[in-house]
């Protein structure tokens, strides 16, 4: 664990947990079948299997960035359109990853203000689609993040309002589940029940923000949907020869529930550093649900800030104010110490 | 280090050596900036131009097949043509990830039958592609491996020959260097001497077969023709957010030459392994210059060595005799004892 | 000449222009070398470089959508970012085709009301692109519509402006001139004025809609920036064999500048019956720049016209009494009696 | 009719058929709806069914490339394998095309000395490919041409055991029929016994060489497998708006089998300069079976020629004796005495 660490810039910053090093040092016996014919890729389905409770397919990859794209490939066609929020990482942040992926899809973004999209929005742009016929791409998945960009959750029943519609107009259902232990963290339901039981179709079960070196895995729900996802996979340059020491992080993470443990200890950690911003008299603009806070500071507590050393990023927002708001993340391998300090460091 | 390995199967079935496994522990401390802006991978950065004598761009990935497909991205537009060796690991091995990346290149397969390109093999079919005009894909890169599919190695001289005449037609070269360190090995030179000096543009240096989890360098020696790699890898979810896992797998094998002492290693085995197969009076279908023996075994031979746990592929190979051919590979973690135990295993 | 045309749902219902008809007529004699090497091809050339008074690159294609793909596959990479009007035609009835042509790069919408984009917009856009580095594609290009997708016209100084913003940031410009002609007439300009003589790179020259079969020209102003069109026409499929009959559509319409009296005429057949819809109390929701109106008209009255055969499109406007919009094309082959029939079915 | 007509190049140097321009004449009346809403698309529907007595959906484009490009695109993923000659048009004349329109599937070649197929060549690289599992692009089709790129004809026969093969391995069909006009008119039966009858599933109906200006369709003979085809012709550019004049050309053709009685034409021509080329002592690489003679001319009867203004292309053949091999290529607007020009210049 880091001694006072003042990087609040992203959970990707942290290093990898102990039970996911150790899992490294065990597997790294002997000579091993390659591309995933080994025992620990099939020990991370079982638990995989176990922690979802249901059949399901599950490919472990390196990056969210991949998961994300090679399962909106699976789910789109290149002529077919993914709806998705205005601000998700993969319209965003990707660098036109799934354009790449599906071979050209098209994202349709769709906006809200807290990050979070609503049921409502879809029967209207999916009729224009449908009316314009092929001059519109086709409509084909919508793209969900789970916690989302602006760190809030959606609730189970937001979910399945929301996919239940996709489904209706025969769109399939993306999860990016980047902080998906942060979001089942806060809504306190078992893994099932916010994934394929509230009608999500694939998920990217995210790990490296939660204390992998480098591991997600794309689990489908439908396994029959996953048919053409190993080839992709390959094609893609992401299937691991040495499969193992990909599925050895996830597989220690699922373990006794070490991710979910973690989601709830940086979910507690922001609720902290929410509380005491706010008893300070800092504007958060959003509600803190997961593992990220959008404070509103003026530009001189963030330069005093940085001069003791933390760090963090300021966040595009659109506030009347023109009030600088800056984006706060904590994280699994954080203690209340961080916290405090951050704290403290701001002063009154 | 294994004990009792049989495993000839591939050098992927081996495991991380010690000294990259210490690495990892070693920079899992801390929270460090994503994305590479972090220590170890400007350590790297020095370690690679050390060992190549020259300025370069050098950018980790997890897999062979990204580092290749990738580096052919940079070097050839979609309506590009890339020659290659027909039996060439981007051609036969890589599900279509140099079509997929350079966004539908074409691939132009010429045949050697020892998996070495001959210079003189180029003029004829670049003279019909100029004349042919927009008819047929632009001629842009020339790709060869190096150590060859086939286990055997380019002399400089070929390389320099081979280069030249690429270079002299308008092309760029790209060597996939999956075992490049069981060429340099074999070739008693250092590595620019192999590489840039040799006229390569760009090298796929291999790392998961000779000791690491799952790394891969793609170093350009000419730094300005990398210019949007950076972006193509992150589009591509090949860009991993704690980037120091991947450039320590790397610095560990780049210090005090680890990566050239494990090819020398493989090699040795391999060269003993030939031999006792000679002694045998077992047919080898091609020199053994690397770390790759192609054997011709009679089908019960291969079912007995199979009943005592050897492992090994048999390899398409258009003989005469219609025997089968097995390929054996050594790797970096096997011993005198694994080698001795498969000649034991074979008998007279 | 149609009599008694009722259609003004697009002014691609039209026919070929008698002219047009007349030089394909001409070219249709004896054996022509294929593929563009062609006296009509030539002759194309020099009439465009005659119309534009400037060295150029141009080159035939059949349709508007391969137009526009294949101009905008030259100026973005597939990691590139595609600045453009979230209702232009290119972002919204083209079923993805820039993403298909350029390998995936992303469009990236502004809004407006009226259709034309402002310099002013840019600005934020590129510097949060920039500042995010290889997680946004990188900005490429900017396409803008003229006349615009409302049927509007960008003035000279609002197009210079613009495309001086542009190159300021490192982009290049496209025009998607599908109706350029009724541009060019409402300007009042000389089409060099309207086009190089403003900053835009390439022009994607409409003739269509403007009394073609199917032609439009996609013209290079910077020839050098054409160096790889030709591949990129031939692997698109969109390179004939018999391109005479391309070239001779289009040459039949720069000959004596009918494209230029065709545009004027839609344009007054436009004028008119806007002016017509006035006096008769519509409200019309842009200004008549070019050849087509948007009109607020009740569901009887849109359902009485149709009644009596006449033809156009409901247009998705969001109005806040929810009154529909409907759009109203003229187009170069329909005469004041087709506008004044209309206007007289409309009633008082 | 040229008179006097001297290339022999290609099929493609022809005028169009004063059918198809009558037809063209006949259709550009009025306004029309867009799209292939327009009443010649249906006709052409009903003569296309008709001409092939079978149920079917067809789909007119404006060239070949985009033709077979467009249908592999839906008989093949991105992570597939379509198997072709090695000299097939689609892998050596059409810049990559088919890897464009499919995403970047790969050409799989398979060589013989004729240009026809065998059936026994695909069990092997089948198997091979299904050995390797995703390493491999997955077997997904067969393209053949009928013609082919040599002048020969599949036998009925030939093709039924082609294409059982592959169909038994999974693979669906598509046959490049650029030249079909020309295998039908030498098999002697009828449409339909040559394509779907003998296992073809999708046909890229070539008339371009066959007396339209611009023409092609691609008919699906299970038009289930049509699902897509229309979204993805869109956003390759290939949908015209005024389609009636594509579909025009196209219903000239079938009209009273105007397409066949061209292709007797032009073989018989091939067949009277074959026969006069034979008589002359000039040796013909291939047996003349549709419109394309391969002949043996020393470099002094080759200049003499071209010195009398015929034209025509050297194409590249191995030879033992080096000489070079011309190919001439009569077409459905020739006359007997063209070809007798060329005989009588040719001298004894």
């Amino acid at each position: 664990m880091s001694q006072s660490r003042r990087s609040f810039a992203s959970d990707n910053v942290a290093p990898a947990a102990p039970e996911v090093m150790a899992a490294l040092a065990r597997v790294n016996q002997g000579s091993v079948h390659s591309y995933g014919d080994d025992p620990e890729t099939r020990r991370l389905v079982e638990l995989a299997r176990r922690t979802f409770e249901t059949e399901l397919a599950v490919y472990p990859v390196a990056t969210g960035t991949a998961a994300n794209a090679l399962a909106l490939a699976v789910l789109a066609p290149p002529y077919g359109g993914i709806y998705c929020h205005d601000i998700a990482h993969v319209n965003t942040d990707e660098c036109g990853a799934p354009e790449f992926y599906t071979g050209g899809a098209k994202l349709l973004p769709l906006a809200t203000p807290d990050g979070k999209l609503r049921a409502g929005q879809l029967a209207v742009p999916i009729a224009h689609a449908r009316a314009m016929g092929v001059h519109h791409v086709a409509p084909a998945a919508l793209s969900i993040s789970q916690a989302t960009e602006w760190g809030t959750v959606y609730q189970l029943g937001e979910l399945r309002e929301l996919t239940a519609t996709a489904h209706a107009h025969g769109l399939t259902v993306h999860m990016d589940g980047a902080r998906f232990a942060n979001a089942v963290a806060h809504l306190g339901c078992s893994p099932a029940e916010a994934s394929w039981k509230c009608g999500i179709d694939v998920l990217s079960f995210g790990a490296t923000k939660n204390g992998a070196l480098a591991a997600e895995a794309v689990i489908f729900f439908k396994p029959e949907m996953a048919r053409d996802f190993e080839l992709r996979r390959k094609r893609a340059g992401q299937l691991w020869s040495k499969l193992r020491y990909l599925s050895a992080q996830l597989a220690a993470l699922l373990e006794g529930d070490l991710w979910l443990r973690h989601g709830r200890h940086a979910n507690a950690l922001a609720a902290r550093l929410a509380q005491g911003l706010r008893q300070r008299g800092v504007e958060l603009v959003q509600p803190v649900e997961a593992n990220e806070i959008f404070a509103v500071l003026p530009s001189q507590r963030i330069a005093a800030l940085r001069a003791q050393g933390f760090e963090f990023y300021e966040w595009p927002a659109a506030r009347p104010d023109r009030q600088p708001v800056v984006r706060l993340v904590t994280a699994y391998d954080m203690a209340e110490g961080d916290v405090d300090a951050l704290l403290a460091a701001l002063g009154a």
